[in-house]
């Protein structure tokens, strides 16, 4: 078969299955409530996130020119991992161009063939990637089973368990006080993804554990969601980061993240540390607009409503389109069960009277598709 | 052995290697001439472009806010798409949030196991990272051997063969039509990273070879050298882009670049387009300096000393910087024969008085370190 041909058989395949992806990309001003993204604190379009990534823009430039281990650390790089290290309650952070590559990182410049893997099943694909290049042993534990976890530890030397603090599609919390003791007694590390965590949750269910700063416990964020920038960073001892820094070949051999998006997720940084109310406005959201459609209160910022299809998803989320509200719409391979879902966020950035308008509608649209 | 042990132990070795890299965060105004970044234009701090990166910050927000294929896909995104697309020759094009991911993209969604990969030996890490991420069978030819290809894709179907138009470390230039030949001859697909050839060489290697637009062969090119911003591109047919869009992981499950990056990186490529002298500018820099250095001139921006030892490299470099010219030091495992480099970049955006000055002191420190 020619390449052309198997594009061809691949693209048939996705569309006989209701699966075809296409980009729709958006207008700055198209007037749509956003209730799809991953801005969970509406801190992207803040004025003080976006002043702060048009001054750097001016001041350093459009890109850091080079890798980090060249000439691509900036003041500004060093700035962000210095304040984001303290308001985590780590040692020491470093920041990655992307929240992939910080995973991919993490788990490949630890683990060697030598080295056991163990995940869990509802991992984000980047952590999914992250074993497949470190060519290590993986096993795969049920999701949030500590017992699995811990039978899968045993015997093992020089392990790393990876998990999510919030899981993105479920929306689920992590056992992560029983992980971590797990891990603790087979000396193995626990590598938590705080990706929906950070923010939602303050400085993240890590710190909310009295886990942050412990050596068996690595922590990765992401920059580009209640912080509303771009990059990723992993937070643990100065030891670990020196290992990356040397190491860490997603880091090693990419240029370091812009000076516009380090600077906006300082500034957003800035307003979450001053801003202490911030989780309880989600967690009312979130819970007054679970109980609405009538399904369980997520642990994060992201409300599944489950659709029979992915057809209907679709549809439902065109539907909302149509009223000026944008949903998310996760449909297979992006959902760990093969269940079509509504993704809704809880924006705490939305006017009270704007979140009340768009999940009127969310509300309204879901019941017609179910 | 515990991980501190092992952390303290891997951190011994490289420190009696001579091979410890630290992070040197820098100053925005430290009056240090750089020839150490891959800026090869001076385009990154160029005001269209920074004012292009801080307007963009401003209206479009300081992130995405979500994958592509949620919400995150934006205007900017796709006005950069057409653009890109349009100066290379091709058909269309899909940006990224790095340049790594644009090659762990390629690669990941048309290889599976039943598929060759024929990798050149000196391709960038994010290529051999993309080829452990696809679980193909991988053949790695010597560097540049077009036989070797030739031989290599002997009765396979669906066979991608890796390569670089210009290798970053040697900055010796692929043979290009030798290779595509080869590949259409076996139904191969020719996939040429452009990272180090877009910019250096007008539209790049692919384009002046007039192989651009051809259905055998995809480029992959970075907006964070040349084009002074972050992110990378894969450049192909419309069917090809439609199977990144749906297949690629390092795409679905990453937020999309940066508006203020895309905005850059578009400001950057239309200075480039009017700038039909950049090339030339280029060149005449690199053919004096490399005559100056003793060394042959590269097909690219970048002149490579060899220096004896890793300790020597960093010591010269040192002393560059002692003298305020910042220069790049390659040790390995960042050089694909072991031997450490200064790395010398011709910055076509310095003057040509900073030019010689700064030139002038690498030849005398090279010279007093070799």
């Amino acid at each position: 078969m020619t390449w052309n041909d198997w594009l061809a058989e691949q693209a048939a395949a996705r569309e006989a299955a209701g699966l075809t992806r296409r980009l729709k990309p958006r207008a700055y001003d198209d007037g749509v409530i956003d209730l799809a993204g991953n801005d969970y604190l509406g801190l992207a379009k803040h004025p003080a996130v976006t002043a702060a990534a048009a001054a750097a823009a001016v001041r350093w430039g459009g890109g850091a020119a080079a890798s980090r281990l060249v000439t691509g650390s900036l003041g500004i790089h060093a700035e962000l991992e210095t304040e984001l290290a303290a308001y985590l309650g780590q040692p020491a952070a470093l920041v990655f161009s992307t929240g992939y590559h910080a995973n991919l990182s993490i788990v490949s410049a630890l683990a060697d063939k030598d080295t056991l893997i163990v995940s869990d099943a509802h991992v984000h694909a980047s952590l999914i990637d992250a074993t497949r290049l470190a060519r290590a042993a993986v096993t795969v534990t049920p999701h949030n089973d500590v017992a699995a976890v811990d039978a899968a530890l045993a015997g093992s030397t020089r392990a790393l368990v990876l998990v999510e603090s919030i899981y993105s599609v479920l929306g689920d919390a992590a056992p992560l006080a029983d992980l971590a003791a797990v891990c603790e007694r087979h000396g193995a590390l626990l590598i938590v993804d705080e990706a929906h965590g950070l923010g939602v949750h303050g400085a993240g269910l890590v710190a909310q554990a009295d886990l942050a700063g412990q050596d068996h416990v690595i922590v990765t964020a992401t920059l580009s969601k209640a912080l509303g920038s771009q990059g990723g960073a992993v937070l643990g001892s100065s030891a670990l980061i020196e290992h990356l820094v040397n190491r860490a070949r997603p880091f090693i051999f990419d240029t370091g993240l812009a000076p516009a998006s380090a600077a906006a997720a300082l500034g957003a940084l800035r307003l979450l540390e001053a801003d202490a109310d911030a989780t309880d406005r989600i967690r009312r959201r979130v819970e007054g607009f679970a109980s609405r459609a009538g399904v369980e209160a997520p642990a994060g910022a992201v409300t599944s409503i489950p659709m029979p299809t992915p057809q209907a998803a679709l549809a439902a989320a065109e539907a909302c389109a149509a009223e000026g509200v944008r949903v998310g719409c996760f449909r297979p391979p992006s959902v760990p069960d093969g269940i079509s879902r509504l993704r809704v966020t809880a924006n705490a950035g939305l006017s009270d009277e704007d979140w009340q308008r768009a999940t009127d509608i969310v509300i309204k649209v879901a019941e017609a598709h179910r």
